[in-house]
């Protein structure tokens, strides 16, 4: 057996996202359908998470194992890109040892989120950012983005994960942010976070919250309090997919 | 009545190409639905030439006509700004002079092609650039690009209109090209011509013919030979849809 990580990058807008699903077109199942298609062999590629539908990837990355010995790496790589619908692009590959899982071995993510700030927002952009145009205090947001450095209860910024729903043992919401900054990039603010871990929707949570902060003008602390609650309904609505990029995976 | 003239961005590649045909997404059938939903008035409006499927325009005109005096213009593009789908922008409006038809006052034309060169494509480019990541002589392509300015029977490098089918009369297929280079931009090779007016396929058959001439390193003057033949059987294919814009229409 020969295991093999890969690093994918995909615009995620024709896709019902990362995971694999009977008779949808998914990023998952488009990689296993160009394994089987390449090699005869029907793997189900492990992602270092699922990417929800419209939400890309810069630097996803996949890990399979095969049991063919004959093609080499590189041979690999060319042919599977060559399967892959353009949309979906393999930026590297590599083999890796037989222990190693793109989801379990996963130690640092981060992600990027794109807000356009531009009165009309180029139809080359509108699958690639979030439309906003509206007034919004950045310096405000770009306070409230600080206060999740650390190590925090993420239950309020979460949404119920379905596979977990009827866990008796639920798994722990708390993750450790390393850094969560804003910037300006001419007419974008472009948000980034890294962490050890995010949970389902927590990025788009995060966002959504920053909006509000922006819109309302409510004082930053406001992402104290609403950590604070360890409650959903405390927070602000989910941020629209086509903003968020998948940008790295550390191992 | 009053008559608008609109500038138009589009990322082409959801859309059966600009003419309005029954069942079919186009821009020129969304700009009059949205016309339609706003004002009440279903027209048709023109545009500067037709467009094919997957093809792009930064600089599109439309004209129409409006008996609704009502709409300041400024709430009239913004509001079917609002209307249209995201890949659709009017970049401008304006009011034009009562005889302003954007297809018959059209002086100008400028379009780009866009060729990427590197060994992998992203993803966030595949339905924006023809990727040709093989070799090609460029110098060669640099100089045949020049043969075509000037005027020029254009027979050869332009699909028979089906429009113009059974036409006892055929209009002239002489045309007159001010400008036609190509030029890098770091790992795009990027061919932009300007002209009178355009044959129907006329811009993808010119790349088409510079593809064939960088590939096979066949001389430049093999551009000439073909101009010369009036015979479309006599030319390279025509180059996919979606590395092409239309830039820019002057008047």
């Amino acid at each position: 057996m020969r295991n093999f990580k890969l690093t994918l990058a995909y615009d995620g807008s024709g896709f019902a996202g990362w995971q694999i699903q009977p008779d949808r077109r998914t990023i998952q199942g488009e990689l296993a359908n160009a394994i089987a298609e390449l090699t005869g062999e029907r793997v189900l590629p492990q992602g270092s998470g699922r990417t929800d539908a419209g939400v890309h990837a810069l630097g996803q990355v996949a890990s399979f194992a095969l049991e063919s010995a004959v093609i080499p790496l590189e041979n690999l790589w060319r042919a599977l890109n060559h399967r892959l619908p353009g949309a979906i692009r393999i930026v590297s590959a590599e083999e890796a040892s037989p222990d190693f899982h793109a989801r379990h071995a996963a130690r640092e993510k981060t992600y990027r989120y794109r807000i356009y700030r531009g009165e009309i927002c180029s139809p080359f952009k509108a699958n690639f950012v979030c439309h906003h145009p509206y007034p919004l205090d950045e310096p405000c947001m770009a306070q409230a983005a600080q206060v999740i450095v650390g190590e925090h209860d993420f239950t309020s910024l979460a949404a119920v994960d379905p596979e977990e729903r009827d866990n008796p043992q639920p798994k722990s919401n708390v993750r450790t942010i390393y850094r969560s900054s804003l910037r300006r990039e001419g007419e974008e603010l472009v948000y980034e976070v890294t962490g050890n871990g995010f949970l389902h929707h927590m990025v788009r949570n995060i966002v959504g919250m920053l909006l509000w902060i922006g819109k309302n003008k409510l004082p930053p602390e406001e992402m104290t309090r609403v950590l604070a609650a360890r409650d959903r309904s405390a927070a602000a609505a989910t941020a629209p997919a086509q903003g968020l990029y998948l940008v790295e995976v550390k191992y």
